[in-house]
């Protein structure tokens, strides 16, 4: 038998509003297309819906820019209230050029805009990264759990970010629960007796990257199922997907 | 019916050596775990095998370091005969820092040791990359479709490439054919009547990281087929997600 890996999208999930109970309405919208949440499965939950569940969203007619806001308006051509609300969830600007800005948001991920976001809210309105990704991720985790007695999954909270170097967005991790992010070679020996160069997998971020291939973004498939990829099981954070800027070339 | 797409590893193939025909050892080892390849498929092929099969090898105790080399090795403490090889790929170094050389390889990909690499390969020989790895992959996919009439797959070579700011390593698409390594949303609406922000995926780069999953480094399964991805059938080439210089904040 192959060795396989499945990924289900999990379509037919109703608009998110705040407050909503995101494993409830997961766990009726896989039901709906007949597919059962099973033992061992990863769970990968766009942001945006998890930060919609959580009231994660300003409405920018309410935002009153700063000074350094408007300064940065007038470098960028950005609205001066949008730059606001980026600097508040910013530590600080890695890049800011030709109109894009790179922040390290105040969990440490380095990404566009410090992942505020207008697309996909409506109404004036822009969405935050959820406070606490890793807590969001527990959270689903438990519910679901909690709904389908003996099972043990693991939720990832995906994104999407650029990166340097190279075009193109891809989905990664910004919040994980129940597995190491991370799939370590140290110290093994490949078949040659060799010490591997490569140590560590992000695969947290690959089963992000991977799940993005059934939602799209226009297809209304928020919540990705990935079935068969055996994950170390771990408590896990996203945070140790960071890596400390004292061993960082690029920031 | 869910959106789905399966990830298959595939195992079992011999030992690659220099001038082994890749198309008809993926196709037989496949074949060997029930599984055909399907029109629509996408195969992920490691770069590994592909530069054995290219004879892409280069045995250490036959190179001789120039001045330069010798420099970085006192100041990297790499061996200067590799450190010859790794400055032979590249066009210029990125970053050099605390033993960790970031290049920037002829083809323009940035990556740690301009892809040479001294695992999985033996005998004091270390692998560089294909020469033209879009070249290879369209070799593999036309000898896959002469072999198996009436079908189109496309075909993506995959490496384990570093990142900034996020630890671990993902892999990525090296080379690319019979597929737009991009998906984009350009001009297209949100169900909210809002532009996207983010317009481009790199859905080769979130294909090859799929397939990792299956892979692993010591598990014999250099091969992935995914299947049921709807990609976009084109020439395709994996420069389309090399960023140009001049565009790109952090080189």
């Amino acid at each position: 038998m192959a060795l396989q890996v499945q990924i289900i999208g999990v379509a037919g999930m109703p608009e998110v509003r705040p407050g909503d109970d995101l494993a409830a309405l997961i766990l009726e919208a896989a039901r709906g297309q007949g597919v059962d949440i099973e033992d061992g499965d990863v769970l990968v939950v766009t942001q945006k819906i998890v930060s919609k569940a959580e009231g994660r969203l300003v409405d920018l007619r309410q935002v009153e820019p700063s000074a350094r806001a408007q300064e940065l308006a007038a470098q960028t051509g950005k609205d001066a209230r949008l730059l606001e609300v980026i600097l508040g969830e910013s530590r600080r600007i890695v890049r800011q050029e030709r109109g894009v800005i790179i922040c390290e948001t105040k969990h440490g991920f380095v990404c566009a805009n410090a992942g505020v976001d207008t697309s996909n809210v409506g109404g004036g309105m822009v969405s935050l990264l959820p406070e606490n990704p890793d807590e969001s991720a527990e959270r689903i985790r438990a519910a679901v759990q909690e709904r389908r007695a003996g099972i043990s999954v693991a939720v990832i909270i995906s994104d999407t970010f650029g990166r340097p170097w190279r075009e193109g967005h891809t989905n990664v991790a910004i919040g994980v629960a129940g597995m190491s992010p991370t799939r370590d070679y140290v110290g093994q020996s490949d078949p040659h007796g060799y010490v591997l160069r490569v140590s560590t997998m992000a695969v947290a971020d690959e089963l992000a990257a991977a799940a993005e291939l059934v939602m799209g973004k226009l297809s209304r498939v928020p919540v990705a199922i990935v079935r068969g990829f055996d994950y170390q099981r771990a408590e896990g954070s996203a945070r140790q997907l960071i890596r400390p800027e004292e061993r960082d070339l690029f920031r």
